[in-house]
């Protein structure tokens, strides 16, 4: 049986603790089994700081995860890696205090856990948070996780979609880390148009939905109201949609972006398309700030992580909440059932 | 004994039948006393479709209101306004058509109750909703309802400042209804430190806060995250907050907007400070769709407003929450009994 493959994250960061303290709650939460690729001192202590009895069981191959998961934590040792500069035996737990080492093993971690998806030896891959800055430090060239798998996976950065998943909230940001007075000008029907049918492909594909329903937000307030303030509804948003439904797909919108996340609004789409960062993260953070789930669409793996960072500030210290950690373990259990691994 | 005002607005829209509603509930909900200025028999008409047992009482002066309360809703005549154009027994309660007639019948409405504020004959406005394209057909040469309250106190526009406030969250928007690619250019640290200024003087005044603290949301995603996406952080609004810290005021930020509006970080704060509509409107109506107020703040008088419209295309159906107008006069009495009034 194959189980999925959780990448360690920063190992000064809050992601060891949170993965041990995800294997406690595993009945509790009914999660699929998993293994943690690497780590498997850093884990042990990371749970044991946090007072979590968590008997590590290091594994030599991911196939042995499944059977030792009801009674320890599988970690699978990660291959001596030639030229990759990365000593997973170097790195040590030290909660909040990041460092080059450190940094190297979540590299190689992720590296691996990615590897195992591809060739079909993980269903899934569930990615701890690392810090953007240290990983630049040691020679990661990608502005984040996603964009790693993204190149990984032989897909275009572009066409690699961000959905963040809480128990109230679907929504996809169609732009992220722009500053606010760009957005207008990064927005084009192409873009909408191409990062909508890749979410509703995978909405039917990995979270079984057969017909997703699409709300698409406006950018400006009102939704324009009628090009009062702002034409992006005119020339790009209500155009973009109109393609959309030509294309089978059951998108709606420009919705005025204030009422759209109103709860009797949320029931009438599985998904909120927006069009800037915070349009989607505010709602996500304010409906389901513990619980978000980031997950990556169109890849050929299935790619979740806890929608939060290190939290370098709190690690080790027992207070970091595991319930994003969980909803993220749990998600890509499901996706990968759905797609029939 | 002072009573509240309430002005009808458009008769064709929700506000009869809430404020019909509110009279309802009135001592369920522990309602100060309040009247309707003019609408006698639309408010009668717009009970009797939704099914309540409303008595109408017709008073002609302010003063009589409070006796009359507990019976029946007390309704003040509107006084024949020669050359206003409006003829309150022309209009006539017709859910969802709206009709130059009833504009003119809810500016007057407006008009007189914002007179009555103003003279201390009521103890505050609350304000039905309006809709702007109709009153715009019968001369009401002003964006909104607010705009004119403001003209009628010798208050500058720019210096009545709108904030949203339901049971989970007060906001401030500092920029209103302008293109999103246009907010960036509309900030200014004077915009920024004349609005929190007046936003915490009401809220010591109004709302009983001693010392208010103001989070200010950054305009870009993270915060800028140090002038990586957009620098208006560093060159407005960080220097904004440092004035106003000089200044005595407890304001802290720029704050990650996704971040802000979380449940562990509004207990930080007394009211949150949006660079723009949607930064604002999506976490108030996120949390608290059917109770959110809109207030005035910086006016002589105290002003309130459900804050929704006139939701045409439900009136007369019954559908209508009254939620947000009882929320509406359970605020103007509150902040009307803080001020001795």
């Amino acid at each position: 049986m194959t189980s999925l493959a959780i990448s360690l994250g920063d190992p000064a960061g809050i992601g060891p603790e949170l993965i041990a303290q995800a294997w406690v709650r595993r009945g509790l939460e009914k999660l699929q089994p998993f293994f943690v690729v690497g780590g498997s001192e850093i884990l042990a202590a990371a749970a044991m700081m946090r007072g979590l009895d968590v008997p590590v069981v290091r594994v030599t191959d991911p196939q042995q995860a499944a059977s030792a998961f009801p009674d320890g934590l599988p970690v699978l040792d990660l291959p001596a890696m030639a030229g990759s500069g990365a000593d997973p035996s170097q790195a040590s737990y030290q909660p909040g205090k990041p460092s080059p080492d450190g940094a190297r093993l979540a590299f190689a971690s992720l590296r691996h856990a990615t590897q195992l998806a591809k060739e079909g030896k993980a269903t899934a891959v569930v990615t701890a948070p690392v810090a953007k800055s240290e990983l630049a430090k040691v020679g990661f060239k990608y502005p984040g996780q996603t964009e790693f798998l993204a190149a990984s996976c032989n897909i275009a950065a572009e066409n690699a979609v961000m959905m963040l998943a809480g128990p109230q909230l679907r929504t996809v940001p169609l732009t992220v880390h722009c500053a606010l007075s760009e957005v207008a000008s990064l927005l084009s029907v192409n873009l909408i148009r191409r990062r909508a049918r890749i979410t509703a492909d995978a909405l039917t594909r990995d979270f079984g939905i057969i017909s997703p329903r699409l709300a698409v937000a406006g950018l400006n307030p009102h939704a324009g109201e009628n090009g009062q303030f702002g034409d992006e509804e005119i020339r790009i948003i209500a155009p973009a949609i109109a393609a959309l439904r030509e294309d089978g797909i059951d998108a709606t919108g420009p919705h005025p972006a204030d009422a759209m996340f109103a709860p009797h609004s949320r029931q009438k789409y599985d998904v909120a398309l927006a069009m800037y960062h915070d349009q989607a993260l505010i709602p996500l953070k304010a409906l389901d700030f513990d619980s978000g789930v980031n997950v990556t669409l169109g890849l050929p793996i299935i790619r979740t992580s806890p929608d939060h960072g290190t939290a370098f500030d709190i690690a080790g210290t027992g207070k970091a909440d595991a319930g994003a950690m969980i909803a993220a373990i749990r998600m890509a259990g499901e996706c990968a059932a759905r797609r029939g691994q």
